[in-house]
């Protein structure tokens, strides 16, 4: 969402894209389509259901707990849905080339580094090499923040005006941020560690 | 279907995964699901139905009239789904991952090369490349047809017995195939370079 407010910010001409797959709540997708009608040119959010069969080992999308506790490793790990970066990118890659666009932007940050290899600088680097040349248009995949951590983010969405009380990070869709889970520890981190006020209620 | 033939004589156990993302007509998908059944340890048809919104400029999957000649740069880029590989090829990688299987098949072939920039040798290596970093189990994708012409993939299916009656190319939909559209003459080009009986009876 820092990266949509961004790029609007210096006037580049968006075209958002949201996928739904299967995730366990829909907060994230309103919130999704809230800054997309505000901010792009068009917003579309497509869904990946058909396709939940393929992708359905991951706890994210499966019936599995959600991990309670800050990510380690071994409890990131469980929150992976396979190649989720590559099938999104790819089709998002189908639309820019269809609309003629040449340049597709993703959010992935330092932070994901560790543990998911989809968010990896060499990832990116490599999968825009591919969709160069699988394209007409020679479409380029751009992730400007993969080498920021979630608390220099947080810090460009302030000086940007970012509305944060209107995005969403609980791996929960309850009413508010559970509070415990590895994505909401983060947060809480994330506007901490920046000195940023934290507009989020949190349950705990 | 040659290749995974070709796959299965050689008593690799297979997966197999159908796409259906809009096509004119259900004959490749009817074939390809015999295949799949007979050949296959598992085999899944996925609909790309949800996306088809973003992939829908192709004649292939919209309402343009079908090229009827010989394929030309012209006429046969406008049977290109933009994208189109790579967005499958993702989603083979995301099963594989899940499955633990290492290795993805897929079967462009020499003929391609030209008109398609998903079907080139690079593409394959560098999306290759990709998924190997995008996934725990480093997923490699292969396309061992891609040197080979049409013809040399008719004269290897002879050899292995593929029973080319329940095979499919027109880009119509009808009882028969057409034998004018340009994947029709390739299809009659490649029995008839490659001395194999065509057992396809063609409307014309």
């Amino acid at each position: 969402m820092t990266l949509l407010h961004d790029l609007a910010a210096r006037g580049v001409e968006c075209y958002g894209l949201t996928f739904d797959y299967g995730q366990r709540h829909r907060k994230e997708l309103a919130y999704a389509h809230y800054w997309g009608k505000k901010l792009c040119a068009m917003h579309k959010t497509v869904s990946l259901g058909a396709i939940k069969s393929i992708i359905s080992s991951s706890v994210l999308t499966g019936k599995g707990d959600i991990p309670k506790q800050h990510y380690t490793h071994a409890n990131q790990k469980l929150t992976v849905v396979p190649n989720r970066n590559m099938v999104m990118l790819s089709i998002a890659v189908a639309w820019a080339e269809n609309l003629k666009i040449k340049e597709v932007y993703f959010g992935p940050h330092a932070n994901d580094n560790a543990i998911y290899p989809d968010c990896r600088p060499r990832f990116v680097e490599v999968l825009s090499m591919a969709a160069q040349l699988g394209t007409y248009s020679q479409v380029k995949i751009y992730a400007p923040y993969v080498h920021i951590r979630k608390s220099d983010i947080a810090a460009r969405g302030h000086l940007l005006g970012v509305d944060y009380s209107r995005t969403w990070s609980c791996y929960e869709g309850k009413k508010l941020h559970c509070g415990k889970c590895g994505t909401c520890q983060e947060r809480k981190e994330a506007f901490i560690n920046s000195h940023v006020p934290d507009p989020t209620i949190y349950r705990q």
